[in-house]
């Protein structure tokens, strides 16, 4: 099998299914890079169909726009009077409000900026309650976590328990959990990394509160993708990233009850987080300043906050029809296909709601070899291997990993009929080239495409971070 | 006093220096908006003299325009499969080698990204050997550091000397505290942050092995103004921040020796750290993975990476020769002016090179009257208070700071002219305009300049990080 330039099996079949455009037929905003150009290992371009959003999502087209715009600004924050300095600290601080307002924060809330979720929550956990140096209380989590809300609690005390076959009874787990007492924070993610089920959060902090502790919720997959309100839902820290949310700068953000993060440890030792530093000695400083020792990222900042004011500005029936138009398609596609499982975690006794993620795997097929093929022969970009969710995966009876088809405001129905057309040529016609395991990766033999010139092509590398690998 | 429109004292008396052009009459090379216009308190605008370079420097516009070109092929890195993932992790991984070559690092270097200098200090500070629980020695630091090179080592076994009237006193220090043994690693400033001197690194590196020792150096102000071989001078550890390198996209950096770095605590526990997760234990990974958990900040590694391309491509002749025309003339002007002081860390028996760093005061002002009278009333933009060095301005007899002019490749010799004749204003016509405290920063009463609509004009946010201000 060789062409010189790729047709694309889908553009037809999408517009075939009706006379009525589906609601994910465009991209419901624009992104940064949406027309990218992927070189196919048999020759010819194909739009990039990027579905992987789930692991970091491309720029929102206003978020790339707004960083050039504020960019020539860009000066210290807090410590200057001139005017770059100031309009530099006016960004910066209203970030923070901008946030908070997203997020349905309560006015007194902290908003923290860090580098990404996995940041704050290792922040958070240097901020549990405690008493002479002994901690007042456990933290209680699931075994379906993100490593991110994983191991920060595995370096104090803690409790962990595996969910149920459905959420219901999950739950119940959770309520006996409590019950058992000595829990001072409950750590959920808000939905699942994995397979994209919603947790029920609203109802396990109410959970969490009756038996007198917290909840923090990892919202990196859920912000994305539905509206949270951290105060109606009563929930007393989210955390989340902007390289999830469309705003790909290097920061990160955790928004929270004020008293705990005051009183904890501060989480980078270093200038801006102290009220008075000796030789020998320090008194910190409360507030956010605490936290953010050292220059903060205000690009990342700025840029975080703007994307979370376009995705607030989502209508909200056509953002969930566009996402589910998407997942609806992927989902009946590929169940449709033989050898083709679709994973989730509770039962369709008691179904989740979903996000933008669909986690299956190809029987015979390992999920690397799988998507090298979908990206060299397809143009295709989405993830395997394990998640950084070792535990679940593990229990999920995929311990070798899973494919994960992942996407967002930018994404089109295209991409996942694309997808669906691959898998469906792989069964019929097996592969179109071939592949070897290079430093622990599948990639395509003798891969000779060009790449830009700052980016060569060098496979291998994607071994270099083991998480998903091995 | 009120004009309409600020005509600059500056440009004539320039030129009018010498028919021969001074090597910094322009900028070395272009920055994001150097023609920033600031708007003036009493009316009219004029361009941002921005001399805050040690606190943050502006983008290199060849790093912004490279921002943009790689941003529509942002993706996740090291664990996808598609092309995009295979671009962005092509340039995450190539930054280490381009920031290792910068350095003049070690072929078995760690290059680890993190977020700033005060991260890479933190994350080194939980890499010192240890025993059995026990740490092997302690960190020895001078009196003259900045708090990212200071409080790190306040929670590990440590001990502190005051530096000397001279740079071979201060070194005869350094000896005789290794020699009482027991230093794992000297912790010492390539540059002073408040005052501009170099420390004799190489021969810092030499002393510490002698005793057995390791050095770190905070390269943060040095790297941005000389250039640095790790290798020749046997540095262990280098440590500098994007921030102020021109790349201000939230990445910092640590180079060094693995051995350390590959035992020492992860940084960041989370995804992508790990070798493989339990539900209750972990094996985490070598190499710099181990601490950089959760999604890397890839823009602000590449950008980084980039910056450090093109100031390692200057002629090092025009380089030093454009910094030392500034500095010259700053320090020249300043000590003309009845009333103001240029402070140094060393005697000028033995006086130490220095960098683009100034710092000052004018007797009977207030340093943070004097920053916000410049910024309203000359567009100049530089830093007051402690600047991060609480012992150190102690010491120096200012408890309540003082001033610091800072430049770099972006600058131009009429930047310090403006700063010169604004300070000579003040003397001879005192202030033009009526100042008040807000939130513990000095600035212009009645402010009802204009600034860009998504940066409200809001005196006192200043006020948010202490650093500088109590």
């Amino acid at each position: 099998m060789s062409t010189a330039t790729f047709t694309s099996p889908v553009i037809a079949a999408a517009s075939a299914h009706s006379g009525v455009e589906s609601p994910a037929a465009r991209p419901l905003a624009a992104v940064t890079g949406a027309e990218l150009q992927a070189p196919l290992i048999q020759g010819g371009h194909v739009r990039y169909a990027n579905l992987d959003y789930g692991a970091s999502a491309p720029a929102l087209t206003v978020v790339s726009a707004y960083l050039n715009e504020i960019l020539p600004y860009y000066a210290s924050v807090h410590r200057g009077a001139g005017y770059a300095s100031q309009i530099s600290t006016s960004v910066y601080e209203n970030a923070r409000n901008i946030v908070r307002e997203f997020v349905g924060g309560r006015p007194d809330d902290s908003v923290i900026f860090t580098r990404n979720t996995t940041d704050s929550l290792n922040l958070l956990a240097g901020c549990l309650p405690a008493e002479d140096g002994r901690y007042l209380g456990e933290v209680l989590y699931l075994d379906i976590e993100h490593h991110a809300n994983l191991l920060p609690w595995q370096g104090v005390p803690h409790r962990s328990i595996i969910a149920a076959e459905t959420l219901a009874e999950t739950v119940n787990n959770v309520r006996a959990a409590l019950a058992q007492g000595g829990v001072s924070l409950l750590a959920v993610t808000g939905a699942s990394n994995v397979t994209g089920e919603i947790l029920p959060i609203k109802e396990l902090a109410a959970l969490a509160h009756e038996f007198g502790a917290r909840i923090v919720v990892d919202a990196a997959q859920l912000a994305p993708h539905r509206r949270i309100d951290v105060a109606s839902a009563d929930i007393d820290y989210l955390v989340f990233s902007g390289h999830k949310l469309y705003a790909p700068f290097g920061a990160g953000v955790l928004v929270g009850r004020p008293d705990w993060l005051d009183a904890g440890t501060p989480h980078l030792a270093g200038g801006g987080a102290v009220r008075e530093a000796r030789l020998d000695s320090v008194s910190w400083a409360t507030g956010p300043a605490r936290h953010e020792g050292g220059s903060p990222n205000v690009l990342g900042a700025a840029t975080l906050a703007r994307a979370t004011q376009v995705i607030a500005s989502l209508d909200n029936d056509e953002w969930h029809a566009h996402e589910a138009a998407i997942r609806t398609r992927l989902v009946d596609g590929l169940k449709e296909i033989d050898g083709v499982t679709v994973h989730q975690i509770f039962s369709d006794t008691d179904p989740a709601d979903t996000i933008g993620v669909v986690n299956f795997s190809l029987q015979g097929y390992d999920a690397g070899l799988v998507a090298a093929y979908l990206a060299a022969e397809h143009g295709i970009g989405l993830r395997d291997g394990r998640f950084c969710a070792h535990p679940l995966l593990k229990r999920l009876g995929l311990p070798s990993g899973s494919l994960r088809a992942s996407f967002g405001v930018g994404s089109r129905l295209e991409d996942a009929t694309r997808l669906i057309a691959g898998i469906k040529a792989l069964k019929s016609d097996g592969l179109g080239w071939d592949y070897v395991v290079d430093a622990g990766r599948w990639v395509p033999a003798n891969d000779h495409r060009s790449y830009p010139e700052w980016a060569p092509n060098t496979p291998g590398t994607a071994g270099a971070a083991p998480c998903s690998t091995d």
